[in-house]
């Protein structure tokens, strides 16, 4: 099996990233970049390059060969009858005007946010809600297209919402209090976190973050309402976001209220077991959590990068009195499982059930 | 006026910045400097010479030159007779043994934790719980002592627990989930924290620190008992504690569940008004809390210094509908509000309430 | 005496380092803010303002109170007739146009690079190349103002050249080679340095510096050609330029071949009796040099900001036998004495020289 | 081709990278673990445990499987006989004491500093200076000794020798002026950098460093005088080095004068073209130096890795006017190239020689 894959905002930090990932993908093949129409017509190594003579690759893996010489298309001009896929990796505001255009033919995977709270659009986690797909169906015969749009969680609320499903299944969960601790890569590199605010320093607010965060978990956490629609999870989630002097990694401290009372070696244990039924899937993790016993984990320098950047990484496990249940501390790769790696791995899913398939 | 005053530990971190803040005091005039029998007999200059040509001074101001030349005494020498006060900043096992022999003949002013959770010793914040210094007489009753102990609180309780005052006496705390952001010169050069584990990276726990200030800020947002103990406040404290690469000033994130709804605007009113009845005192703050409305703040690189980092400044005020309360930002200054100056600041306030007096 | 100013570019960083400078200056007052286009008609307070509801200042220090209702002019529009002294703080593109206008009628100091090569405009830095002044009357002749320009060099540039002149005049420079580790701040906030670059990271270039670093000393340094410019030093300067994670504060390690052999106890005291012959000057440090004889300084964020942030520290001086002379490390601070302040001694240094004038 | 390993210091920070590049080697197998006496007879996997349960492991990859169960001996109880090669990674002290007890039966391959200096040891970088290990056979027949040993150079020294070696053969060295922005993991977890010294900082000094550098230099680019000792180069080397916020990876900045003028492209060849010989050791990168365009490259986060971290950055090479010759900038991977994963490609290609051998 191979599929025939576009990757849009193939410039940007986030296209880099799929680039990176899909390089040696045995399912995926790219076929087709586009980016801004200021680069396209342009092969993407001349696309990186600017005046001052920098190379505007900001992987730790250098370019892939076989990418360097492709030449940009404008992303309107994608012919989507030579793919079977698209990954688009542009702002929000670009991904509302071009991902409608793209999912009228082909499955759309998306990093952006335009389209994480449509009625009608799963918010995918694979292993942890895959049930949600079912929407798809219904939003191609809702809005009669061929394809279909399926967006990625936000980075911060990808890990939040995974590490309180087993909380979910096995004691209930009643309210939710997070702090994030987020890596400034979340910010990308136009309008960028500036050095002069992340050296000695950390800053206490990140726009619009919280908001999405406290939604999308209650999205993802929610009932299918007959097949058209999620029903938000009912608890309730309370976030304050900050940015830390990190580049990668969003570590969130989690106060959770659950219905029942939680037994903490219980707990560890559901993390460790838990199956997502998925191993087999190219980008999947060994383990979906990594649990640690060292209190001083997980760290995001250290502890990042294991698993492929896959694996959600839960510590400092403990019963919390004043909420009514339990409080951890959790690691997850906001530029890996919260990025482009996770919309392979959505992908992939979406493969193997039959949803995406070759043209 | 003038006391004579006695510094113990005073080459280290928090005694060097004793040794700052009391430079130019107008009450206090150090008389006394003592250190470890190692470096006891030797000028102050000369005790902070190292073999590599290291002079360990860690304060931005120069060495004052007063005390360049005083010969440092052992602690157990010191003649308390001739002094009115004694501040130490010395480990709390060395507190422990130091602090009595000092108090039995005169006031002891504490930065380490020994003696905090003593029945008969009060752990006053100016301003916030002056009542608790009636514990002092009976403390001397029952010691049998002619001085006392008060040793200040944690770094990280004295921002939370000053912070959770004005809501307290506003709407009424039920519960209080903090997470810190704290910053490295809380652990001191002796074992401090390494640059290996603050370079892109953070650290989730601080051993002991998360029980310290959850019964530290019980008790100082507590009732007194008949005079002769503390009754702890009766909610909840739940904290994670978290290490970040900032050289100066603990962020908190506080979510509170009070009795009474709280309105955003009269509430940050009440800390922009909050009357401490100190402000003459010569190392408290214009005013004791700084309110943010730009939401980036505080910033701890920013903020940590207005006001001679003694302002407790409070950001990001919102309603919290999980805890049911409110929810908001806190930073205040470890190294000065949170240690030495805050400890000046206690001495201060027994100085005009009668406390302590010129032997 | 008291003096008008009028600050051009007030709303940048640089801007707000004036404005923090000159709040309390004993002989400036500043009469007239002037920014962009976008920003002319708003007072400056609310010009700060961003729709996220940040507030862009940067300054350690509160906003003056009194700038912020003072009401922005357009650069353009500025009425020179009211005022005696104009300072810019503005990009090199906008000051090579408003700065012609601005110095036909009064005298303009400038940070901006755009005019510091021309022949009649000195390049200066009070107490070490002051003679440099003589060249503004025949600026005035020449181009027909009743005021000139002058511009302070280029932040690295001054700490190198101050460095050298004690060096140059003791013994006689032959040669220099330069590595410097820049401050972020250098870099301002628009198109400044992102904190990916500077986490676990440096930089090992900074687009045109090294070339204005070579070329500035090189006049600075020089000898006056009959007054009608600067014939530069005839030895070489070879510089690499880093940028590394530093906010505030540029470290240089500086090798120099000199025409006769060192002795490093002299050229100590060379250093800290260099007699600037302005000490008087509001600006002015304690002394423009000062020797660290700890090896393990000067350090940026310790030593940069004693003495008002306008000493350059010399430490760790060695002979070299490589390029047959002496090796050492500076520091000076990029955004006090290598910016807005050194501008405003420069001023001073102009006006006891009754080179500007009250009109 | 199996040999037989043991592993010496191997709980400290240079013994884990050690076990992490051996794990899987395809050579060498690790038959005995020894560290300090304090920690001989447990497990390694609870030598790495503290009291407060943090695991003391600080490399990204986890610890491998195999050593978790292996019994520590005192590194004196290493019974030589069984083993075919043993690696070294303790302080300079012990090496003295330990290492001729080792050499007198097997090859001990050693990161310290000990016995680098010694006539009759050489100071070997693979594919540089292979001449060198002529001297083994005299140092076996001067001592004799069955083994030998061999130490690497000094992680700042290996990056500076390796690429003044083909300016030397192109162009022939004179002198050399070299600033380090060296990382903070080459002063391990010991006595290692504070984060107070390197957040918003850097510390202008190494002690020790400097010296080191210089001399080992000299003796690595040096000539055999009559194979009982190494003459060293006659060209001059002076250093200024200088600890900076980066956790892996040591930047250098080098200014060379040369016998004949540096053609920059020719020598960009050079470098590239540069062949040691040696590629198909395990260890040994794709090609020892990498040549950046980018002006803005070598970084340390960035590019460090590439290559497991085994090739020698070159960037920013420009013509140097003042020193006659060349300057660039350099980065090599302290942790890896110039420690661990270094002292392993130094017994691969000793095996090749077949200077190490079976029992």
């Amino acid at each position: 099996m191979e599929l025939k894959v576009g990757v849009v905002g193939a410039t940007g930090i986030a296209g880099q990233q799929f680039l990176t990932a899909l390089d040696q993908h045995p399912w995926f093949k790219v076929e087709v970049l586009a980016s801004s129409p200021r680069s396209a017509g342009k092969t993407y190594e001349d696309a990186l390059k600017t005046q001052e003579g920098r190379i505007n690759w900001w992987q730790n893996e250098p370019i892939p060969k076989r990418f360097k010489s492709m030449v940009l298309k404008q992303a309107k001009d994608i012919d989507t009858s030579a793919l079977d896929l698209i990954f688009t990796a542009v702002e929000s505001d670009a991904a509302k005007e071009l991902e409608p255009i793209f999912a009228k033919d082909i499955p759309t995977i998306s990093t952006a946010s335009a389209y994480r709270m449509e009625d009608d659009v799963p918010l995918l986690i694979p292993g942890i809600n895959s049930e949600q797909m079912s929407l798809i169906a219904h939003q191609q015969e809702k809005r009669g297209w061929k394809g279909f749009i399926v967006p990625i969680p936000n980075c911060t609320t990808y890990g939040l919402a995974s590490s309180l499903a087993p909380i979910d299944r096995e004691y209930g969960v009643k309210g939710v209090i997070m702090t994030s601790l987020q890596a400034t890569s979340g910010a990308g590199r136009n309008g960028g976190v500036l050095s002069l605010d992340m050296i000695d320093n950390l800053v206490p607010y990140i726009p619009g973050e919280e908001a999405k965060v406290e939604k999308e978990t209650q999205k993802i956490l929610g009932s299918l309402g007959g097949g058209v629609s999620v029903t938000p999870a009912d608890f309730g989630v309370s976030c304050t976001c900050t940015r830390v002097p990190v580049t990668d990694g969003h570590t969130e401290t989690v106060f959770v209220a659950t219905e029942k009372p939680v037994d903490i070696e219980n707990l560890k244990k559901a993390y460790a077991d838990f199956n997502t039924g998925l191993k087999e899937l190219p980008s999947a993790p060994e383990s979906l959590f990594t649990v640690h016993e060292d209190p001083f984990h997980p760290q995001p320098r250290i502890d990042r990068d294991k698993d492929g950047g896959m694996s959600t990484h839960i510590g400092r496990m403990r019963i919390d009195n004043v909420m009514g249940g339990v409080k951890f501390v959790m690691l997850s790769h906001n530029t890996k499982a919260g990025a482009a790696k996770g919309a392979i791995l959505v992908a992939e899913e979406l493969v193997i059930k039959g949803i995406i398939r070759s043209n």
